[in-house]
């Protein structure tokens, strides 16, 4: 048990180390909070303050950038407003007297809540206010319901702000500052990871069908990286959501395109969902394979867009990554369409009394056919990419 | 903006109706809470106690009842098991004595956040204990740093503990008892949904295929439906993740094979991924159409695959529902075997002197090499639903 922990720590610590980082992150920024309140003992040193300051830390103190601006952001505004607000309900149910008071707080309290949790439904409000607007039901509920007098909550509720307020500054510095880890950054190598991906199943995807062997092997797990491609969407739409709290860092402007990313994420997918079928015809017999002289004929002509295709997307991946316009990309899909109108040719002009029967072909035109199909995919990525 | 914010509130409530019972079940569970504190001055009033409790009802109240529970778990399990951790790191350090306090205090809470945050990490901890760990960290710190006396701790921590059960008493009452949202049902009924889906698609895409027309016309839309499948993972996986938390309801048990329907789900992705495939044939002239001809000798195959394979779907999405097990879809779907074989012997019997090209069977060949694949998921899903 111990051991299997200890295996899967390690396992977690390699495979991403800044998971690691990130840990030692939250507790650097906890420490330092509680220093700054312990040699600055603004209120009554290791009081009421500091716990709150150190619950902001630990509630904001997301993986990336990102995520902790939006959850900070989230945090100061809600409480702000929600102080407010509350801080106005409380009033005017005073004024309800004894009797008036505790039903108009009721009714304030379910409408308010009522209407706040409806709207985290919303689906862009859930992708960016989610905790937001549950700190704004949670603020309002406890000015509003609190049995203290108007000016004592006005106390209470500018150190709470100024708490919150310290807490997010201290998690800002440290994520920002000490190893940063961006939201943009990540989402930016994900989708050029994705076409490099396509590129090496394409490649390895040609060899192995015509059982070649190539002085370059490629890695049968490489091969199916694509797999991760399939599922990507709710990974990369989280990403966009951080990214875009994320201000400028590297090559990446406070309103980078992120909108494109997502654009060329579901055309990967689009792609991917070919190759899932393609990948299918590697392992299966479900229908006869073609003879090798028919193999032999067509082999030219598929290789051919394989490797194009193959180095069209990686020219278009390493483009993407250096962020600068893909300049051969274009040219090695054109290629490669040529290809298959060559292929169409061949078969067009087949001779059918080699064939036994229509079953042969079967195999390779229906190959064939998911090529030119994947071509068209890849082509509306170098496209998108492009923009 | 306003109108537009209308249309949108009414398209969510339409489209869920339970969406805006739950946000009218959090105000009455908040309003219950406040009631009871009311009624019963347990400590004085509208006072800190009651305020916790709320928090705690906010926080705790899921959409479905296995994310309330899931959650109101972690928390009070969380929120002992720290305070226990956060007791015992105070006294130690109480015996440092002044210099030694606060480096004390900080290391603890250094590395245990650091555990604790790095722990986050583990994927099956995320999946169930994400909230806890959260909640773990921040009330080991409110202990451990809290400057007061150990006895006044102790009092403290019990009535935090006592307030966080109440509140999580009345959250579960109202979500178990006032129209609870079951994760599991949801979980269940979406397996069948998409397993419909895909009969639909099916059934559909042979008369469209062929231009036919049929008596009963299918919408366009409800065949496009099976898009939704294509991007599921997620989904299904957090809704599995919840119905685990959830107690026997309905004719779900305790322990029901809810890994099953992941199986299940995994399989129609595959599936879906095929019809994805074959939905581009609908719509592009990638290659040259059949003749009528060809189309008129392969139509009767293809449909009878089409419309068996969509009818053994249909039976195993019913029975599914039903919780009963499928007595005809296993047949349905040997019956759309044989039609794969005949269409196999169909392309080996064939006279090539009637092709004028062998680019004319390349669309119905691929279709049918689709079809085949398509099955062959189909199976799996039949053999998957059984047990």
């Amino acid at each position: 048990m111990a051991v299997e922990v200890a295996t899967l720590m390690k396992k977690l610590a390699k495979d991403d180390s800044r998971r690691v980082v990130h840990a030692l992150k939250v507790g650097l920024a906890i420490t330092l909070v509680s220093l700054f309140y312990y040699f600055k003992p603004l209120y009554d040193g290791f009081g009421t303050s500091t716990m709150w300051a150190i619950v902001t830390v630990i509630v904001v103190f997301e993986f990336s950038v990102g995520g902790t601006l939006g959850r900070g952001l989230n945090r100061v505004m809600a409480t702000f407003l929600a102080g407010a607000l509350g801080f106005g309900a409380h009033y005017l149910a005073s004024l309800g007297g004894e009797i008036g008071r505790p039903i108009m707080l009721g009714l304030f309290v379910f409408v308010l809540a009522g209407i706040s949790t409806f709207t985290r439904f919303f689906p862009k409000m859930k992708a960016r206010y989610d905790y937001g607007l549950l700190i704004f039901i949670l603020t309002f509920c406890m000015v509003s319901l609190s049995g203290y007098r108007d000016d004592e909550i006005a106390k209470l509720a500018f150190s709470r702000i100024l708490t919150i307020l310290i807490g997010c500054f201290f998690t800002l510095v440290v994520s920002i500052f000490v190893k940063p880890v961006w939201a943009g950054t990540d989402l930016h190598h994900l989708v050029v990871a994705h076409i490099q991906s396509l590129a090496i199943f394409l490649q390895g995807f040609g060899v192995e069908y015509f059982g070649l062997s190539q002085e370059e092997e490629i890695c049968k797990a490489d091969m199916q990286k694509y797999k991760t491609i399939l599922n990507s969407k709710s990974n990369e739409e989280s990403l966009t959501n951080l990214a875009r709290w994320e201000p400028r860092h590297g090559k990446f402007r406070y309103r980078h395109p992120w909108q494109q990313y997502l654009e060329i994420g579901s055309l990967n997918r689009e792609c991917a969902y070919r190759l899932e079928v393609l990948n299918g015809y590697l392992k299966t017999n479900q229908f006869q394979m073609p003879s090798q002289q028919i193999h032999g004929e067509l082999q030219e002509e598929c290789m051919k867009i394989c490797s194009e295709s193959s180095s069209g997307l990686r020219e278009l991946a390493l483009a993407l990554r250096k962020m600068v316009p893909p300049v051969t990309a274009k040219s090695h899909i054109e290629k490669a369409k040529i290809a298959v109108e060559n292929l169409k040719k061949h078969l067009e002009e087949w001779r059918f009394e080699e064939l036994n029967n229509a079953m042969e072909i079967v195999h390779v035109v229906s190959l064939a056919s998911l090529l030119f199909d994947t071509i068209c995919c890849i082509e509306k990525i170098v496209d998108s990419v492009q923009k």
